[in-house]
């Protein structure tokens, strides 16, 4: 299946400033990028670019001069050959069963403070035997609770306001499936991509959960077919796989994203047939 | 119905130590004093006896000098004639029919931070048409989703942690069960009070909603009967009602309180008989 | 010293909607209203006045249909006649000395949460002897470690955001005033006003320090002469002083805030004199 | 220089729980381990040993049935070769130059919020132009702010509640220091390790900063001369660098830890001599 990503994202350069950019598609075993190309304006701008294994993810590192528009377009054609997983729904996992690349991702982050939430966890979802269960719980839990409201929280709303607000965008309901999986040993990670036919169109935030050693993909949003995703990173929160970090003094006019399937057609007919899907 | 109530506080004073006590039984229309002692040790300090009437309060401001072992001793014993309350139970409270006594119970405090529940409170009781409707639903929320764990909980723990941390102690019942309130504009307030045979024996924290114009009580962590409490005052929340505030350098050393009916057959009897109680 | 103050209020009304408005000038000694007048679009709502005496405030409580365009007007002018005041700076408050009206003061509120902020108090502030000297050296510190930038917080921002944060508007130099003195045991409460010429024009805040049994003036922000202000009223924090209190579906459209000396060149000479003031 | 260091930790286990212990020493360039030893009661447990090596960290990973005393005692000799480093002191960072290991650092993590700390960091320490300098003085205004007290912070302590409380441990004076850096976009991380002849003797945590292109040592609590540590782990925070994490059902009973120099005299005149160190 094929998938067409684009990103553009502008900035009023007010003093010289560096960039790190993450919106490079990830490279993995599923995803296989057949043409991918970046354009700056202003252009020949130096950019150094490296990769950090333990994120999957690719950086982009510049550094601006001022400027009233400088711009960077992202695009790549990119094959994603997802298959579906098949992970035992009734296993329980133990702690000696996590791989060592997983267990960092047991631990509390910025954003999904999972020690707060053990009670929580325990009193909701305790009583379920199976970590594929636990998961789905808390999948359904987030997604009858929590209400999508497009600006409703910002850079410092943490998974704590949303249990009590209640309500939040891509990136909240990620956190908050995070930590709870956390709260309930099992690894979680924050799964960072382009998203086809979002809308409204933007960067879309998800996640990824360990079970029976896999990373299997969730999205409390229900708002996208689950293998409808290209990967760009995936870190502990947020807080680590920003698509933009920015250091100096920019403000930012416009970011434009887009990802469509080439073949929609066969990615309708596929939608019905994946279930759980897993991008390692 | 008589009650015997009583309390101890004992203290070591390492430096001179001024206390506010606010641990006398409230006069109100539903109880009447009919004795009442204080003791301290050591004995002839002087003592400035005073009320605040928008709490319905008594306080004893003292100064201590320097000693290993201040005690003061409370005794009472009161006369409680609770009748049952009428209310409709199906009226809707309008903004207009809010008593301008009980429009500051409206606001957030410091332990209850109602403005940030909106949004939790409409989900899960937005759907109840009335006002006595809501309140026993949040109450029924809490003694279903919160745990009572002693000492799981601290003088820094508000409503917030407690919708997080699932446990708490009669204080975080009653700061909830306010919050959630306020944040359906139905004014509530912190009620202290001695509590018959409360196990362990303490000072005990429940909460009065306002329903069809009058202050009805309830008990969120349903350990009490509801007549079974003798008032000592009502606030905002726990920040005004704190039973010592302490200003000076003084170790509490012991806290003792007892309440207990005079006539427990008489008691048992009337337990079964009352539903609503106002202790207006 | 007459000062002509109003304020203009309109809201897009999506849903029939209560208000409860604080926005007329409080009646104080300090204070004599020569007229002042109310006008609504729609004119002939009813509208049920009525004050709190803690509060020094006075409250209009409307209830209005649905309708593109409802606007409230509040014209005054006003007589302030503030006397120099006499207080011994160099007097220490004894808790002895507080005033059973000043008590309720001294505990942590919503937004001012003294109780976090002790051992700060003690080391920044501890050092000063005199109740004067402390509450002076707070609206130094203030002033020195906190920018004042418009929009830099919100409803949701509390005195401890703006310790870290460092930045904030009168509300939130307030907040930390009155927070900081009540870790100090030193009554204080929230002051809600018509600045003269504020620049932008708007509601201010500042905050009332209870000294040698008074009730001192302070604004941290140094933005208006100490007795360039209109008292509204004074509570808690912003959690009970709020200017419109909206139960209902109304989307604010303006506020027009105004105040000013009416005769300007006796202002000027007047502000070099004052120095202490209390509005009581 | 030679250390002998040696921990041992103990708990009932009341249902078989999982371990994952993070006591050994780190094998760096700097730390050579002479010899080393694991002990558990009861013996012949099985244990999974590995390591991170983004943590520089080793791991034990246990699964332990039901006892009264479960206890594993780790002692090791060290060889501890730390040599001056050679810094720019007024080196300025530039993003450009932050190795790729390093960056993850940069960002905010559980108990270092340093995204809400920017105009804090700013206003404290923006005028300073060196990055050394910026560090220096960030440790300095930690040690003259912030009191050490014993007990007086917990598990849920973050950096922000540091800031406003100023009392806290070691964990709290280094998550304040990493968030202050990660604030002025200097990569900081935290350091936990066994100290020599600390009192009373635990294990101790500090931070390494980035600087001139190395990882600079540094302790805001001025409790231990600057080469007396020897490294077991660094991590984004306390969150990651846990000595024990545990998952099941155990109570601590204790935990016993001691670190000294085999040559006491030696140690003595080494830290007259030595100032900026680096563990890498």
């Amino acid at each position: 299946m094929k998938f067409r990503v684009s990103s553009e994202l502008s900035y009023n350069i007010k003093a010289p400033t560096s960039f790190i950019f993450n919106i490079q598609v990830a490279q993995t075993k599923a995803q296989t990028i057949l043409e991918e190309k970046i354009i700056t304006t202003p252009a020949d701008l130096p950019v150094d670019e490296f990769s950090i294994s333990s994120k999957n993810a690719r950086f982009l590192r510049m550094h601006v001069p001022r400027t009233d528009n400088f711009r960077i377009q992202y695009t790549a054609t990119v094959n994603l050959t997802l298959k579906p997983v098949q992970i035992r729904k009734t296993a329980v996992l133990k702690i000696e069963q996590i791989s060592e690349e997983a267990l960092p991702f047991l631990y509390p982050s910025r954003y999904c403070q999972s020690d707060k939430l053990y009670n929580f966890a325990e009193v909701e979802f305790g009583h379920i035997k199976s970590t594929y269960g636990k998961v789905k719980a808390i999948c359904d839990w987030i997604y009858e609770n929590v209400s999508y409201v497009c600006g409703s929280t910002n850079a410092n709303t943490s998974c704590l306001d949303t249990i009590f607000q209640r309500q939040g965008v891509c990136r909240d309901f990620s956190h908050l499936g995070i930590a709870l999986c956390r709260a309930l040993t099992i690894p979680a990670r924050y799964f960072a991509g382009y998203a086809n036919q979002l809308n409204p169109p933007d960067f879309h935030a998800c996640f990824e959960a360990y079970i029976d050693g896999r990373w299997i993909f969730f999205d409390a949003t229900r708002m996208i077919p689950q293998h409808g995703l290209i990967k760009i990173a995936h870190g502990h929160d947020a807080a680590d796989t920003s698509f933009a970090s920015i250091y100096g003094e920019a403000d930012p006019i416009d970011v434009i994203v887009n990802c469509e399937a080439l073949d929609k057609k066969a990615f309708d007919t596929y939608t019905k047939k994946l279930k759980l899907v897993s991008y390692e």
